[in-house]
């Protein structure tokens, strides 16, 4: 008998899905990083990526719209923001009710809008369909110098982790229709600190830093005292919730020591932790210095 | 008070996001063709389309999943063949309940793999979502040569129209599962006839030449004893059905005559009728010579 899907679990779904999609020589970096890298015709590479916001999943009908808007476009962009490429051209797909009011929809679109053009994106083409509840995809092309995406996969040893700003509580306080995508601070990245690793969050530090360790088949540790938090957000809460859209990155120490000064430094990165050699293990180091191994689960989609 | 959608209609609620969605340099042609041209770094355009499929409302649970799967892929790859590009990447946002069994995800991920190998196009990344009802939406990404992209709205007074296959009852005879979307034959066209405008069919003849019409500012007069049908589809079928991806192309009065001897074609194209310079104004001459004005409308989505 055919297993549903909430036995095999979010990423036992994707594992799946992407044997299934298997490769192609033209592209360099397929599913499972945050936009997939396909060489170009010139001196560049194209990153894509795909996201989709589901009413009653990822936002509410009493949110404001203008909100679910930017956080539609704004998720995409900071896909390719974490690939250390530049976002482009997005194309929308909205499925709405036919008793969806009109004003609803333009506002979705406002704040969209507002958000693409913030970041120089061109809205260039959609699809509208008919849906019980409202479905935004976008669907977003950046660009990045050839052979200089920066992936998940290449964390070493003795690379230090950084964030770019302080975690947790985005859901409850409504941050997460408000994010600023990361575009900038990673471009300064790229610029400066050679980084070897890069992700955004999306499913909490723990997950996301676990896809960093998992494709780079390394470990970390990480110190409850040195991640930054919101005032309103437990330690818990910046270690397990999701959307807060803050960069992981790792960078070299020879590298990391300007990264660490804030006064050399354009934008500001906390150093929460090192990657270790123990495979696939995450330990955190509390206040107190006890040391626990943690889960590498945030939030799953199945 | 706000508008309902379904007051303002599918083109009335697309008309209004093209204005917000607005212009930007890089683009040469943005909402409202088959897909959006940019400009590329080299010799090439970039063309980039996107098509939402929803459980309930384009296709059933009890649909082969295989096809739903063909579909889905196959639409996207159908909107860059129109523009005479050629399908080169697709990113997939499915949504589906955790309840849904494995199998019928993993038949329509083969079902999508499948088309796209047939095309050469890599699927290389994606979003997988919980969702009540299934959804699935193909983002594709298309080159075609620089300023070569065959738009809606090229089509000259006494240029010749034709199709690429018999139209009507595809969604009745399951036809709309297993289509071919028309790559080769565009080529076949932008490398021979220098066509001035093209479209897939998805709303119905009538409405998706009405699209060229409007577009192009001129009227047509197309013939029912020149259009041909699938055995099972009456002529209100092949005006009125969506959903046949067969391609509309105009092309002019010189090179059409290439084309319409099947001997010389490689492919075999209907001729059914020509181009007007009543703008906005599509006739319809019965097999009784009699001629009537047709509505422009076929399959609306609100």
């Amino acid at each position: 008998m055919s297993k549903k899907l909430s036995q095999l679990g979010e990423f036992g779904v994707i594992d799946r899905i992407r044997k299934i999609a298997g490769h192609s020589r033209s592209v360099m970096e397929g599913i499972g990083d945050d936009a997939a890298v396909v060489s170009s015709s010139e001196g560049k590479d194209l990153l894509l990526t795909t996201d989709m916001l589901l009413e009653g999943v990822h936002f509410t009908k009493d949110m404001p719209a203008r909100g679910i808007g930017h956080k539609a476009m704004a998720c995409s962009i900071s896909d390719i923001a974490a690939m250390g490429g530049i976002p482009k051209y997005a194309v929308v797909s909205l499925g709405v009710s036919r008793r969806c009011e009109w004003d609803f929809v333009k506002q979705i679109y406002e704040g969209m809008k507002k958000t693409a053009r913030k970041f120089d994106v061109a809205i260039v083409g959609g699809d509208t369909v008919r849906s019980p509840g409202v479905i935004i995809n976008v669907a977003l092309v950046g660009e990045v110098a050839r052979k200089k995406a920066v992936l998940r996969r290449g964390a070493k040893v003795g690379d230090l982790i950084f964030v770019s700003g302080p975690l947790g509580g985005s859901l409850k306080s409504g941050r997460h229709l408000r994010f600023v995508p990361r575009v900038a601070e990673a471009q300064y990245l790229v610029k400066h600190f050679n980084p070897t690793a890069m992700i955004d969050i999306s499913d909490g530090l723990a997950a996301d830093l676990g896809h960093i360790l998992e494709e780079s088949r390394v470990g970390a540790v990480i110190y409850e005292n040195k991640i930054p938090r919101h005032p309103d957000a437990d330690s818990r809460g910046a270690l397990y919730y999701g959307e807060d859209f803050e960069l992981i990155v790792t960078v070299s120490p020879r590298k990391a020591e300007g990264l660490r000064d804030s006064r050399k430094s354009k934008f500001k990165f906390w150093p929460i932790g090192e990657i270790t050699a123990r495979r696939g293990c995450l330990q955190f180091v509390d206040e107190k210095g006890r040391i626990k191994t943690l889960s590498l689960k945030g939030y799953t989609h199945f």
